[in-house]
C-alpha cells in the first residue's frame, strides 16, 4: 500500500537514507574531477546535478543498509553504479541524436558528441576503480557483468530497431540490458557486500531486475499514453520507430491491411500526417496498451513479492511501495 | 642492437610466445562473442583480426614470462589489454571521425558511430570482467587506472586541439594517456601477476611507459616526415590541426610573421594550398623535426636502460631491441 503520510516512496527513501547520500555526492564530487582535463567535471557535473531521482544509489544505500551493512563500501558501490548510469547516458543521447534530456539540452548539443563519447568512457573507468576499491571480488563480477549486459542490451535494440519480427522475448532482453540490468546489480551488491546469505542475494537480485523491467515497461507505455505530467512527447518511440512492447503486441495481432500499415510507418519509415493517431487508435483496439500495463502491474507484483521474503523493516516497506510508485503514473 | 637474424623484434617476439597468443586469441574470439546481439562479434571480428602487430597482448605476456609466471592468468591480462584498445580505437575513430585505420574502411564507416560506441562499451565491459577473473586486486587497480588515464588523455587532446597555447607538457601528458597508459600497464601487470619485487615491477612500468611515449612521438613525428612505407599520409594532423610536439617546438621559435601562419592555420582552421609546405619549410628551418627525433630516441634509451635493470634473458633482450625497431623508422 501506498502509504502518503511523508511523500513519494523515493523521496522517503532519499530522506531515510540523507546522510548516506551526502556521502556518496561527495565521492561522486571527488572522482568526477581531473587534474588535467576540466571539460570531464564540466559535462559531469552537468548530469548529475541535473536533478534526477538518485534512484540507483539509493536502492544501493537501502539494500545495504536493509541488510545491516555497516562498512564504508556502500558508498562507493552507490557511486559505481550512478557513474555508470551517467556514462550510459552520455553515451546514449549520442546514439540516439537526442537533444533534449529531463526538460534540459543535452550534453551532445552542448558540447559535442566527442566530449559525450570520451567523458562516458571515463565514467566508466572511473567506476571501475571505485569498485574496485571495495576489495570484493563477487562485487566487482556482479557490476563488470551488468556493464556487459546493458552494453549487449543496447547494441541488441539497435539492430532490433525498426524490424518487425522483433519479439516480446527480444524486448524482455532489451529491457534487462538498458534498464534492470543495473537496478539488479544495485540491489545485489547491497546484499554482497553485508555478506547475507545466498536467498536473500537472490531476492535482491530479483526485486531490482522485476522493478527495473516494470520501470521500463511504463516508460514505454507511456510514450503512448502519457500526458504533459509524464515529461515526454506522446509518440517519440513511434517517429523513431522504436519496436517496443505496445507496437509489437498490437502488430501480432494486425489483420493484413495493418501489418501494411506497420511496414510502411515502421520499417519503410514513410510517416504522414495523421500516423500517429492511427498507430494509437490500432493498440487500443487490439488491447495492447492495457495488456502492456498489466504486465508491468504483474512485474511490480513479482518486484513486491521477491523484496517480501525478506525480513521486516522500514526500508523493506519503502522499496515494497516503491513498485506502487513506479507503476502509478499508468494505474 | 638490432638484431637481424630472426626477423624484426616483434615478429621474434611473437614467434617466442606463439603458443600464449593462440591462447589469446582464442580467449579473445570466445569473449566477444554475444548470445544476442551478432553485431558485437561481426564488427569486434573486423577490427581484432585488423592484422595489427598485437604489440600490446604481446607486452603483457613477455613481461610475465620472462618474470617466470606460470599460472594461466597472463593470457586474461593480455586478452583485457587487446580489448581495451580494441575499444579505445572504436572510440577514437568516432571521435576523429576517421574514415580509414590500417589501410582499411573504419567500423564507424562501414556499420555507424552508434555501433561504434556501444561495440566499445561492450568491449570495455568484456575487459573488465577478463580481469576481473584473475582475481588479482593490484592488477585490477591498475588497470581500471589505465582505462582513467587513457579517457583522461583522449579528453585533454580534444580541448588541446587548435589551441597553439599547449605547452610539450601538457603534450606529454596526452600522450602518456593515449598510447603511453596501456603500454605501462601491459608490462607492469605482467610483473605484478608473477608477485615479482618492487624494483622489477618499477622497471617493467617504467620500460612499457618510455616505450609507449617513443612510440607516439615517433608517429607524430611521421605524420610530417614519413614516406609510403609508413602507411601514413603526411599532414593528416596538420589538415586535423592537432598540437604534436614538433608544431609545439616550430610555434615556440615562431617570430611574429610565423605566429600569424600558425594563428591563421591552426586556430583559424584558414588553410590553403601551400600551407602544408610552408609549414614544412618552418619545423625544419627551426629543427623542430631533428628535436622531435632526438626526444624519442631519448625516452627509447631510457626504456632500454629500465629492461636492462632486469635478468638477462632471450625475452628482455628482444624487449631491448623492440626500442631500435619502434625508432628505426625515423633512424
Amino acid at each position: 500500500m501506498l502509504d502518503q503520510r511523508n511523500g513519494k516512496p523515493h523521496e522517503r527513501l532519499a530522506q531515510l537514507l540523507a546522510p548516506e547520500m551526502d556521502a556518496v555526492n561527495a565521492l561522486i564530487r571527488d572522482r568526477m574531477a581531473s587534474e588535467h582535463a576540466p571539460r570531464i567535471p564540466e559535462v559531469t557535473a552537468y548530469l548529475v546535478e541535473a536533478g534526477g531521482k538518485r534512484l540507483r544509489p539509493l536502492l544501493t544505500l537501502a539494500a545495504a543498509k536493509l541488510c545491516g551493512y555497516d562498512g564504508p563500501y556502500h558508498v562507493h558501490l552507490a557511486s559505481t553504479v550512478e557513474f555508470i548510469h551517467t556514462a550510459t547516458l552520455l553515451h546514449d543521447d549520442v546514439v540516439d541524436e537526442s537533444l533534449m534530456r529531463r526538460g534540459r539540452k543535452t550534453a551532445n548539443l552542448l558540447w559535442d558528441n566527442k566530449s559525450s563519447v570520451l567523458v562516458g568512457d571515463y565514467l566508466f573507468a572511473r567506476s571501475f576503480q571505485l569498485m574496485t576499491e571495495t576489495g570484493n571480488l563477487r562485487v566487482l563480477r556482479i557490476l563488470s557483468n551488468a556493464a556487459a549486459t546493458i552494453a549487449e542490451g543496447e547494441v541488441l535494440q539497435l539492430t532490433a530497431a525498426q524490424d518487425l519480427s522483433t519479439t516480446e522475448a527480444i524486448y524482455l532482453q532489451v529491457v534487462r540490458g538498458k534498464t534492470a540490468a543495473l537496478f539488479s546489480a544495485a540491489t545485489q551488491v547491497g546484499g554482497v557486500i553485508a555478506d547475507r546469505p545466498e536467498p536473500e542475494v537472490q531476492a535482491l537480485f530479483d526485486y531490482g531486475d522485476a522493478l527495473g523491467i516494470a520501470f521500463q515497461i511504463v516508460d514505454d507505455l507511456l510514450d503512448y499514453w502519457g500526458g504533459d505530467a509524464t515529461g515526454k512527447n506522446i509518440g517519440d518511440d513511434f517517429r523513431e520507430r522504436k519496436l517496443t512492447l505496445p507496437l509489437i503486441k498490437a502488430h501480432a495481432k494486425a489483420d493484413a491491411e495493418e501489418r501494411a500499415f506497420w511496414t510502411r510507418v515502421i520499417e519503410k519509415s514513410d510517416q504522414q500526417e495523421g500516423d500517429l493517431d492511427h498507430a494509437l487508435a490500432l493498440l487500443n483496439k487490439h488491447g495492447a496498451l492495457e495488456e502492456t500495463r498489466q504486465e508491468a502491474l504483474a512485474w511490480a507484483a513479482k518486484a513486491k513479492a521477491a523484496m517480501q521474503s525478506l525480513p521486516q523493516s522500514e526500508l523493506r516497506d519503502l522499496l515494497i511501495d516503491l513498485n506502487d510508485y513506479v507503476v502509478a503514473r499508468v494505474s
